[in-house]
This record gives structure tokens, sequence and C-alpha cells, in this order.
């Protein structure tokens, strides 16, 4: 558990967060701003919650943001809070995916940290033009890949590497994104389920082969999704996506097997972790129950056997974040744990799947090469 | 979901919280803050943290608490809150047990609204004694038995209400309370056992009959307890609680069975209820799939198969607590399902149901009677 | 997995086998045939199956049994077999239970091995008498209690004999038993209960107490059974088994805990155990995966991975006596794992639980004293 | 459950079976005898066990097969049968996949009926040319894929058939083959894994694309299989199959969604089936429980409650094939139910599946088309 002192006592204060989109009625918004109060390491200060000047302003005066810093657009709050001597120490942005670009690069570009929702971006040219804007400031970027912020996801991550499973051959994962809305279930989920994958096994992929499809008839984009996946050092993947699955909510489930040992955890039973060495009878690895690694430790809040979900999972990426940012403040190295949360890098390596992914399926499910990131 | 404005409009501003105990490393205090936080109705401004009056103000500086407001003591601390125009809207109370009564009993008399953790109190007296007091002042008692914030808990409830089970004949629950620390499984727990089965059944208990051992030598309380239970109306119910069970952490498991159908609900995998209707195959409810029940929607933020938890739980008592202070505030009736929060009369039933308890396995395991609440 | 040579080569035939009881449209007799049958210890060849003469000789046909042992009672058959030189090896009794004890203490005394349905007898003086004739005679007794034979229970026996729990502390185990007909939930599955927690455990119920209801207008019996248990050394145990639980089928489970490790097993899902060492990460042992003991894989005919259920469970109580009357035949000891299986002593044991339950429950659940086996 | 009367009533006697393979140490030898045993339909009274004529010999006496029917070889078995009076009803072949092809050319010849091990045949040559014998004789050809006799196996094909999936839209099924010996695992599971989707599906496959790996040095033959899977009328499917996935024992899993309804089985778990009518909560159906179907019904022994596993499912097909001989010995039609079995069309089908996924993975897993069975 995180008993240590809280992360922002380097500046003796709560960070102050920025927020663009996130206005009445959305979730994605709600869901930010809890994370961020969970752990008590940012405090709300500045907002332009909508694409509508007066519903902007109304919607962060609700949220009780002081009335001048209650915005009428992103590009008002870009510039009014890089002006400020108590500006805000990072903005996270919750807009429609096809935003993320144009905000981001704004807050970039007015000195502020950025906290971006997935996917990166719309296109693989805006992608990589917002991975070189980043890393010409030098700001902190993070994606908020929530999966990677669930104790035993983390806890995959440090068995792997630490050779627990010996040398990767297999990775398997699936999901059923029923909230997803209109984006198709490879624009909503592919870079989701192509990241935790990487996240966990720390291996690239080298080749897709896809096959969508269109079953609910109307529809213009995917709601189902296959991929074969060849990794580097010869691993092999398989991912299935679907909005067409009665009796799945959400239901990740990913599982990864190598030489040595099987993992597998499951999104909605989130706080155990299945582990089977090779030749032996599985483990069932609870958040910070006897086998828990220090990663799993690291991101958990009250003992086992009293869940944690996904509001937690979520507030980890922020609370790293935080010492992220309070490292920077304070001039010292972050923790290295903290580390864990994606960033822009990883933001291009999603979009470069969902691109090789939409290419193999254009062309009745060849390879396609996934360049390097 | 919680979709609906907030609470707290009717006062256009968040409710001002005091906090008496939960200084550092103490994990209730934490997660009594954190489930404050979490839906944003409060914001904690004044507390004691500590019975050292040193570190009970600077535990309250490290929470950004304003200097004026970091008390020495919660008796300085219910005295200037009680004389102050902006004084705490509420106060939690999260000592260890036995100052329960004290601090609630002074916060009461400074007109103050309370939040009081589990058990109400370490005697029957205190209880009956603070119950009186609650009474006289109308001021609100909400008391954390936070099993009874859980979605599908509440969602068993409602079925119940509704009839779906019949007549009830049958409540079967037990827990492992790993992390009970000295206080005895019975005394940690009892309280909890006895109020989830009372607020899902709707039942009183009649007549207990206990076996409390205590296993783990050297030990002065027991560390296992089994319970025979008859509830009105013919019903029978069974307890066990044990801290010496390995292979479970908490593992909280509530069954209850009528005449129409059967429900269980296991606390570890919170997000599902299985309803079985006499006859009839088991359906596996979710939160807020399909068959939810409006309590159980009620008490939901984020969409089913995106698992909540502890946390969450723990907050939806914060939350219809503050529908209770904002609605006292606006001078308007609360939302019903805020009603749902154990209140004062249900911490003396589960003092007197511990007593009971107690008594029963002093005289070898014997009957004995529950008077009414 | 049981890949030796046939336990009857020694005499190099099948076993000769007898039913009593069994006719048509009854569920246990079919049930013992094809446990009889499965691993091809044994051949049916004479038969009294219904009280009623020439339904009795009827059934037999029907089975293929020939004309000549296809008798009309009982009385007749164990007459004419016991005066045969190819007599049968054994009986199987699966008449109602009031007939167990003039039916086996006919065969015994016509010098043949019995095998018995459970429970022994209907009241304790039979019980006892019929436990003396089987001694005096010295035959094999082998009684029916099907759960014993699963692999997983043995592995838990197995594992308990070796000390893997340390010294015990806790059993409980529930049961629904949906099937049991009239006979009152107490009379059905009370021996069944109180056997598996005895051979798992290894230890004697010293004291019962026990609350007996009966929720169904116009049952003559109790239809929902709650017990405390004090076992020797100091153990505890409790057991629910109710005829009135919606969304249960048979659900039998288990679990002991001791000072060093905990088992849960659950008859519906009867391929794994989960055991955990005290301080350590749950392992979910299968039937002869790694972790499997000697008793498991004796008791198992498949490999892991394809499930066995009731009817190799019961088939390995046939296997194991069929082991027994073989090592007899040929004047060798028997294989020490055959030995598992329950006789006419863990008979009286059942009965005499079934006698202090309801003893306790007559005298508003005193603990009620068992004697010793 | 099978109430009704012995489907051998009508020929007054149990069927004679032969057996060819399945000698000494070999485990599918010894699972077809005990289902062959299991619901008393059959006698194995002829054996040809092992290619080495002094063992097939032996093998035979040690099952207490008669002198005479104890056979050198296949040949001769075929050969001396053909001209018996009494001889067998059927043969079983079990010999290794390559002889199935010669063994049931030789029975079909003979005039005898004949159950065949999975896969049909090694080359699709094979299998056409057996299949057009069989055609030609008119027998009657049972093809053990084991798990169709699996009771919710069956309800998901007549909850299939009875449209209450609506039109298919996805399968997704897995499996591990630990057990799977020198075959490769698309050689020993690829005709199970295919069978059992168009079995539940009744959907034909049109296309496959697929990507087979050997991980294990010095393997000759694939180790993971990896394959996508057009079927007809647009629905997808994934088929994965690894020997190298620690934590796996056999653990096959089906998945099929359709634009009503959703189903899920799980080969470790088999007695239940998940089914999700669309927008409605997930419901849990047992074998023989309250929504179980006839075709449930039909292949279930015992109550529900208590576990059936993999003998009985296998029992099953054995039972089917019992009726369909003995109604074909008796001149009427056979129950409708007991055409379940696969049958030589099916193994057909089968062998394409193979054929096409390794012509598709030496493509570089370009599609490759299935002709129509």
């Amino acid at each position: 558990m995180t008993t240590s002192p809280s992360v922002t006592d380097a500046v003796n204060r709560r960070l102050r967060l920025g927020m663009v989109g996130g206005g009445p009625g959305g979730f994605i918004g709600a869901v930010h701003r809890m994370a961020a109060r969970l752990d008590d390491h940012f405090e709300l200060v500045a907002a332009a919650l909508s694409s509508d000047p007066e519903r902007s302003r109304a919607a962060a005066l609700d949220l009780h943001i002081a009335a001048d810093r209650a915005y009428r657009s992103f590009a008002e709050m870009a510039s009014a809070e890089g002006a400020r001597a108590d500006r805000i120490d990072a903005v996270s942005i919750v807009t429609p995916n096809h935003l993320h670009f144009p905000v981001a690069k704004a807050f970039l570009e007015a000195g502020i940290h950025v906290i971006c929702d997935k996917p990166l971006t719309t296109s693989l040219d805006d992608a990589l033009a917002l991975a070189r804007i980043a890393r010409a400031t030098g700001l902190i970027f993070g994606l908020t890949h929530n999966y990677t912020g669930y104790p035993m996801v983390r806890q995959a991550r440090q068995m792997t590497e630490g050779g627990e499973l010996g040398r990767k051959k297999q990775a398997l994962w699936r999901t059923d994104p029923a909230q997803s809305g209109p984006a198709g279930a490879l624009g909503d989920i592919g870079t989701h389920a192509y990241n935790i994958v990487s996240f966990v096994t720390g291996l690239h992929g080298e080749q897709v082969a896809a096959d969508l499809s269109t079953f609910v008839p109307g529809r213009r984009l995917d709601d189902n999704v296959q991929v074969l996946l060849r990794l580097e050092g010869g691993a092999r993947g398989m991912l299935w996506a679907s909005q067409v699955a009665p009796g799945n909510e959400n239901n990740l489930r990913l599982r990864v097997y190598g030489e040595k040992a099987g993992i597998e955890w499951a999104q909605e039973d989130p706080n155990y972790l299945r582990f089977t060495p090779y030749g032996k009878a599985p483990v069932l690895i609870s958040r910070s129950g006897p086998a828990a690694t220090a990663y799993a430790k690291h991101a958990t809040r009250i003992p086992s056997g009293h869940p944690e979900g996904y509001v937690e999972a979520f507030a980890q990426l922020y609370t790293d974040l935080a010492e992220q940012i309070s490292a920077r403040l304070a001039g010292r190295p972050p923790a290295p744990a903290s580390l864990l949360v994606p960033n822009v890098e990883d933001g291009v390596a999603g979009v470069r799947f969902i691109s090789a992914v939409l290419e193999s399926s254009r062309h009745n499910s060849s390879w396609v090469n996934l360049p390097p990131s």
C-alpha cells in the first residue's frame, strides 16, 4: 500500500489541474476528475469543458471552479493559463479523439504538462507530429491507458521484466467494448489492446493480419475485429474485439505464455492474477497478498480482500503523473514506479497499430509490417 | 449511473467536513477521506487527527487544512467549530472504537451532523445513550457500514423489499476479518455482519446461539465466531467469522433464500448478484446491466463491465449523507435512496447483537434473546 | 491414473455381483450398476430388485440376468446364493433405508460381502447390531459415501494425514439435497455430511448443537438443518444443509482450516482443490496435475483437464472394494489405498451423528455428546 | 435423464462389440471401453488390440475375451467375425490415426458397423475414399468427437437450431491439447475444434487463414495454431490451440454469438452453459435443470448438481450408436436425438479443415477456401 508521504509534499500543495472536454453528460471526463481527486494530489482549478463557449463556462462553475478560470475555449485557456503565475501544473484532455492533437499541441506550446485520454490521435501523421512536439518541449506527457494502472497488470509486467515467464511465446487478449459508441471497435479499443500487451510483455509487434467486420446494419465502422500478431523474437498473438457479443460487458482478458510460466488476467475480476510456472499448479496472486510484487503494492490503496476497480486503476495514473510532475518541480528524480504510465511514444505505437490493422483488413488480411516505434 | 446534478447544488458549494481520528499510518481514516472526496460533495476543512495534540495539528497541516482549523483535540474542535459561522457541516469520526461515544456526543451537542465509523460504541449503555442524544438533537447520524453502499447489496435489498424473494427463510453469511487487528473477530465484524443481513432482509434477529473460540495462543479475544440466528417470522440464519482461515482475505459472502427466490453475493466479486427464482435457472445480474434496479443504479458511477470496489461503496455512503445534509440545508426532503445509509438505531442493533453473542457464548451456546431495537 | 493391471487378475475373472433393490425408475440402483461396470471389475449376475416378487424377477431379466438368478425376494436370494458354488462375491444393497438392516444381515449371515448404500440404518440400535454382526463374520462391508471416492477429497485426506494442514481448527461444509425425497434433509444427508468431514480431517465429533426447521407447509420432516460441531482437539465445525435454497442444486462445499494451511473443495467443481499454506497465495491443485498426491492419482482414470464426476467417484468405491475382495480371495493384503472406502464403523458414526442432532434440536439446540465410535 | 427403456430391448441382448487397437498402456482404448460399458448397451466380445500378434491375443484374454475371438490382427478379425453367425454388431477403431483407413475399410467390407476415433484419416484422399466406401455399404459409421456428447454442447446445438441465437456472427474457441503427443496441435485437435463449432452452429466454414508455429526446439510439428475462419452467411470465427501454454490442461472453450443471444461453454466446467439473450442478464443453464432442452436431458444420466464428465460424454456417443444399430436390427427408425453422433461426412470435413489450415500456413496465412462437404 501507498503509505509513503504524499508525493506532492515536495511542493507543499496540491497540484493545479486544468481540464479540456468532459462537460455534462460525458462519462470519461467525470472519470478523470474522480481519478484526479481520489489520491488527493490534484485540485481542479481551470477548465474549458465544452466546445460551446457558454456551456463551457457554466459547466466549470458547476464544478466550483473560479469564474476567471472557467474558460470559453481551450485556446483561450491555454493562452490565459500559460500567462498566469499560478498557472495549472497539468491539463487533462478528455475531448473527442480528433481534438486531442490541437489541444495537446496548444498546451505543450504553452509550457504545460499534458494528461491525454487515448487514443493519442486519429491519424498517424498527427501522432508523429505530436510526439515530435512533446519531445521538443521536454514536458511530461501521460496517456491514460487505464488498464496499465491496475495493480495486477503491473505485477504481470514486473514478473515479465524479472524473467519469471522466460522467453515469451504467446499473448492472447480480447475485449468487448460495449460502451464504445460510434467510433468503431478498432478505433475505440485498438490502442488499448495493443498497449496492454506491449506494456506487459515488453515486446513490440512486428506484423499484423486482420479481418474486420461490420455486423450491425447501417454501421459505418467495424464492430468486430480479429487480429493475428507476430511479435519480436517469434512470439505470436491473437486479439479479438467485438461489439456484437451478447453476454459480455467489457470483459477484457489477457493471457501471456512464456517458456517458464503463464499468466492470466481478467479486467472484470482485476484483483487477482493467475500465475502458473511450467510443470506446477496455478497460483492465485492477489493485489497486496503474499506473492504481490513491488509494482503491484505501489498501485494499491487498501488491503487485499477489499476490491479495487476501474477508478482506482485510473487514479494510479494520475498519482504517478503527480509524482513525475512533483519531482520535476522539486528538481529530483521521480520514483521509478511512477514512470510506468504510458507516454506519447506509446500513443504513437497505438496509432501505428490501428493503421496497420486497417491496411491489413483492406488487403484481405495480408500481413502488414509495424515499423519500430 | 449518477448523472443527476450534484446533490450539493442546493447550497452551491461543497459541504464542509471535519474529521476526528485518522492520523498518519491509520487505514480507516484514509479510506474515509477517499470516500468523501470521490464524488466531490465534501471538502475536508477541519480536523483533530490524533490524541497527541502536536501530532494532531501536524497531520492536519499535511492534509492542507488551514492552520486555524488544525486542532489539538476533538474537544477543542467541537467547541471552536460550533462557534464558527462557516462551521463544518458534518464530522467524520474514525477514532478507536471506545472514543466514538464521547466524540459523537461532543459534536452532536455542538449541533453538528455526525458520520461515525462502526461499531457505534463498545458498550450497550453507551450505544443507548448516544441514540437518545442523537434523537434529541434531531441531527443526521450516519454509521459507515460500508457494505451497504455496494450497488448489488442495495439491489438485494430492493428485490427483497419488492417481494421478489417471498417470505424469507434463510440467511447465511461469513467473513474472515484478516485485517481486524486486536479487537476480536466479533468486536470487529459482528456489527458489520449483523447489519448486512438486516439491511438486506429487513428482518430483525430474535435469538442468537453462539460458540466463540480463541485458537491463536496468547490472544485474549475470540478469533473464531460461529452463530446460529433465529430471525422474525421463523427465518433462520448462520454466521461464521474467523481470523484463522488461511486462503481467505476478507471474503464476506451473503446468501438469502426466500419462498420465491434466492440471492447470493460475494464481497470480493461485488459487481454481480446471483439471483435464482424458484424453479428457474440462476441469473447473473450486474451493477448497471439489464436487470439492475434503481437502488443499484443510484449507487454506481461507471458502466457495468468496469469494476467498482470498496472505495466506491464507501463513497456512496458519503454521497447519500451529503444529500441528506444538503436537503436539510435547503429545507427539502432528501432523495429516498439516500436514506439507505445505516443510522444510530442500526448502530444500537449491532451493539445489542454483539452483547447477545457474548452472553450466549458465556452460557455454552444457549439461545439469548435480542430485544427489539 | 490407474494403469496397473486389473485388480481382479488374482482370480482371473470379473467378480460376481448381486443387487437388492434398485428396480425400474429408481436412481440410486442405476448409479450403483454404472459404478460397478465402469472399471470392469464386476459382473451383475443375480438380483432381487423389487419388493414385489414378479416385478423383481422381470426387472432382473431386463438387465440380462439369467432366469435362475432373477429372484423374487432378498431372502430367497440370500439363501440360494449362499448355497451356490458360483455364488456372488458381493451384494449391493440399494433398497429404501429401513431395509438396509435386514438385507445386510441376511447376506452377511450367508457369508457374502456387503456393499451398502448410506445411511447404514434408520436407527442407532440397528446400526450397532449390524456392526456387531459384520465384525463377527469378518466379511468386507463397504458403505457407499460416494464423496469419499472423489480424487480431490482423497487428496485432501492425504494432505491432512501428512500434516500439511497442521492442527485442525475449522471445518465447514454445506449442502442442498434438492434430490433427497421424503426422508428429511438430515436423514438423507446427515451421514454424508458427517462422513466427509471425518474422512478428510480424521477427527471425531465430540458435541453437536443443532437447530432443525421445516419450512415447507405439510412436510413432516426437517428441510433445513443448522449444526454447530465441536471436534476432538478443540476444532470447531459448522454444517448447513437445506432443501429450501433456490439456486442450489447439490452444491456440497467443504472447507478445512488448520494451523499451517487451508483447503477448500466444491463438489460441483470436483476436479480441483484450493490449497493455501499459511502466509502464501492459494494454489489450485487438479486431479492428476503437478501437485496431485498418490491418493488422488489412484482415484482417477483419465488425464486432468478432462473432467471426471459423480459416477467416477462412485466407481472408485466399487473398484476399491473389488481390490479388497480380490485380495481376500487371493490371500494377499489389499492395496492400502483401497482401504479408504467407508465401512460399517463409519456407518455407525453417521447414525450416531443423526441421532445426536435430533436430540439437540429437540432440546432447543443444547450441546449433545457424541460417544466415541 | 434417460429413464426410457434400454435401447437394446429391441434385440433383447447387449450389442456385441469388437475393438481394434487399444492395447495395454493406451489411453483412448480404455476410454472407449469405459464409454461402451457405462450405459450397458455393449459387451466387448472380440478384439485385435495390438499390431504385435502375441501381445494382441494376450491383451484380449486379459479383458476376459474368449480365446477364439482374441485375434492376432485386424485382418484376421474382420475376416473371422464377418463369417460368424454371432458376429460383432460393431467394431471400435482406436488404432494410431494412420491405420483408421485400412481397418475401417476392412470391417465395412465385412459388413460390420464402425465406430472410429477421430481424426477420420491422415490424408484427404483416404478420407474421401472411406466416405465413398461407407456410403456404398450403407453401414453405420460413428466418429467419436466426444465433445458432441456433452449435454450442454447438445443444448447449445438445440438452442441454435431453434433460432434462439438468431443469425450467427461469431464463433470463438480455443484448446490446449497438453496430452496430444507427437501428432502436432493441429493434427491432434484440428478436427475436434472444427467439428464442435460446426456441430453447434450448423455452419460450414468457407475460408481459413492460419499461422502455425513450433516453439519447442526439435519438434517437427506445430505446437501452436492460430486460425481465422470465415463461415457461411458472413459469420466469423477464431481458433487458438496450443501445446505451450502453462496453466492450461485441456481447457477447450467455445463461444458463439448471434443476433439474438450469446452462448459460452467451457469443457473443464461442462455441466453449465452460459446463455445471454441480447439486452438481458446472463443465465446459467445446468445439465438437467429448469432451462435444459430435450437434447441435453437425453444426454444425461444423473440429476443436475452431481457432475458428469468426459467418460459420460463419450458414453453418450456409444449409447446413441447403440440406438442406431438396434433400430437397424429391429427395422425401425432410430430415435432422432441418436443421430447427433458425428459421422463419416463430418470426418471428411475435419480432414479438409486440417488440410486447408496447413496450406494457408504454408502460404503465409493467405485465405484458403474450404470446399463444401
